[in-house]
């Protein structure tokens, strides 16, 4: 739409003047940025001129949609799923549109979805939360007994295990919702889990959890007790409202930097008890194997990592060379991020991207990367660094390490091709 | 559902064991939240021994929704529009369901709606912002142009001026989602206004702007030239997403702190002056009436307020006496809110509530306030106070200070009544 020719840094004193004034971010990024000129001097615009119909046309009453949805022009932000990824869509996954978000927040009809037996659709009055094992008092509460607990807020992102899995033997997806997309950050309103087994009780060798689903595939998953003494959640909000079905309506366990898998929907037993369970879901699956053919016991915290989520596969350079917004998501499982850094040359040289937003921990980040793009072929990289300074590894390093026999808990720097006309590919540099 | 019988507190040891591991919330509040008792030994309950519907049946896999929606059982969570209020829907008001909500983020879906000619349904593809007046180059920008400029996230909250505006001449409306649900709060992402008035270079006597909506209403806001170089944005997303069409798709003017009005939806046109336009919604409206029948010269800011959100009318207390958690929210557009006191009885006595959840600046805050219920009858209040010091007022002290010719701008501190039976209604107290 705009004429690249225009595209030209045109500084100005007036400019300057602003800048001196207090810009937020940093005179150097800005000033760039701000040359862009990508805006066209307005010489006549006919869109301008001309009536526009919705200049003249009355539109909905504030009694047309009680409850929103997004306008028809963007009906092609979804999740999406890939169908041959699965055998069967009741035991499958789809994909947050992360190249299309912004900020840091998921809105709640976006958030992937990982389930194992279908949507359970639970009438919260019927739903019950038991606690049993080794407590000395086992209890049930209904709904309305969980909500006389204290409640705090907590913004966190969830991972799913699998996440990037693909990548592991070299690129395979194309855009960032494929390969990236199996990560969601809301804020979710729920009770610390030490307040319910605290009224349950503990008896002195308890020592592990076992959650449990009320869904049809019953999913369980052994959980150690300091991290449920630590920071776990029953939640039962998600970005203000009710959790959705697809997360575990009406409650749901909040594992913070914990793999998603943890985080046990439909929340309707906790089992207490002194050793691991070694169900299903932590052996045959969610755990990693190495390049020895053994299996690693137990991998729980998300590592640090990032993603350029535009420009990426599903969001080309469209606007030709000149002013460029870059943009992406960092996060780690061990609290907050410190610093990402981007690289436009494939990990040679690297510079230091603007974090924007809230900064909390085991929340995703935003940072952005304003540059002046002048046409060539660029190959992006981000790299996170979280506060106690782990940083996240290439791909190679991560196979030296645990060989390519893994599926889960992949970490590594993802590089995206942007070629001269702006189209951009999922590759792999060595 | 719970036996009131139950509902007695039970102090013991392990729980005590489990304060001093590090609870969160203040020792003495958790103590007594936590010898609730809420829950119900596990005596054979049916709905656990039985076998629940949603435990045997597959459910809808991952391709069924890919943008998704509330459960079935959340169909009373929605925006609520009061027909009488107004003479049309397509220049009417609907209200933020702010009782079923927690934490501090709005989901999109829930803002409240305030539009003067219905929802314009806008092409993001021929949409246009103009900047014109005093400046030396007049721009037109494409959506794509803006999309090159940098971007900044905030959370604010949204106020209408005439939220609560019923409450001046006594208690009207019951409920706090009439009362108070002109409001609502997201993270926005979008473009400081500075960056763009920069481009387009302001001259010597440019002192205010006029920003235009791009709907049937033609909307139209006074702005002064400070206040955009401070905080203002042009917004192109909410809670990550794009804009909702009634909220602004797709750009709108986000004015953090100030009255809803100002922040203009589907911004078309930015005129910069040398002095305000006086417009029909900064004159005959959005002024505020006073004693002697003079109106009051622009009021802008949004002052500390808050509301408690339960109980309320429309969410009694209905698991009898015993262990009760009191939620509401607090704001200013001044910036952060420092504390939250509540009374229960009609203000003689206050206890100070605690804040929960980030704390940000021109952001909806969190408050909770865990108590034991005696069954008694209560009088409830809220009273804010910000890092300026200023607070919260009564509603007699307004209209001491106003007179009751007001409609706008009404930060009164409310009043509930619960009755023995949980039952509670809107009243005035003297």
């Amino acid at each position: 739409m705009s004429d690249q020719s225009q595209n030209k840094t045109h500084p100005n004193k007036s400019r300057r003047s602003f800048l001196s004034g207090g810009v937020a971010v940093a005179g150097g990024v800005a000033a760039t940025a701000l040359g862009a000129r990508a805006a066209v001097a307005a010489a006549p615009d006919p869109l301008i001129t001309e009536i526009q119909e919705w200049n003249q046309v009355l539109g909905d009453g504030v009694d047309a949609a009680p409850y929103g949805v997004p306008s028809e022009f963007e009906a092609d932000v979804v999740r999406r799923d890939v169908p041959w990824l699965t055998a069967d869509p009741i035991s499958s996954i789809n994909f947050t549109p992360i190249h299309q978000l912004d900020g840091i927040i998921t809105p709640n009809g976006l958030c992937f979805e990982r389930h194992h037996g279908g949507v359970a659709q639970i009438d919260p009055a019927d739903h019950r939360l038991m606690i049993n094992g080794l407590v000395d008092n086992p209890l049930v509460f209904t709904m309305q007994d969980l909500m006389r607990f204290p409640r705090e807020n907590h913004v966190y992102f969830l991972e799913c295990a699998a996440n990037s899995g693909m990548e592991w033997r070299g690129s395979q997806l194309n855009g960032c919702q494929f390969t990236h997309g199996m990560v969601h950050n809301v804020m979710y309103t729920g009770i610390p889990l030490k307040l319910l087994l605290q009224e349950a009780g503990l008896k002195s060798n308890a020592a592990w959890l076992l959650p449990e689903g009320a869904d049809a595939s019953g999913m369980t998953r052994s959980v150690p007790l300091d991290k449920a003494l630590d920071d776990c959640l029953v939640a039962f909000k998600m970005n203000g409202e009710a959790l959705r079905p697809e997360q575990g309506y009406p409650i749901r366990l909040v594992v913070p930097g914990w793999e998603g898998n943890m985080w046990i929907k439909w929340l309707r037993r906790i089992e207490v008890g002194d050793q691991p369970w070694h169900h299903r879901e932590e052996t045959s699956k969610y755990t990693d194997l190495l390049a020895n053919g053994k299996a690693r016991r137990f991998t729980w915290a998300m590592d640090v990592k990032s993603v350029i989520t535009s420009p990426s596969p599903q969001m080309p350079i469209t606007h030709g060379r000149g002013h460029t917004v870059l943009t992406g998501l960092a996060w780690s499982g061990h609290g907050r991020i410190k610093r990402v850094d981007v690289s436009l040359d494939g990990g040679r040289n690297w510079q230091t991207a603007r974090i924007d937003g809230p900064s909390l921990s085991k929340s995703l980040h935003r940072f952005y990367h304003e540059f002046n793009w002048d046409g060539s072929e660029m190959y992006l990289q981000s790299r996170a660094i979280d506060e106690f300074g782990n940083v996240q590894p290439t791909k190679n390093e991560l196979r030296a390490a645990r060989g390519d026999n893994s599926i889960y808990h992949n970490n590594g720097i993802q590089t995206w091709q942007v070629r001269t006309d702006g189209e951009t590919e999922n590759v792999e540099i060595s």
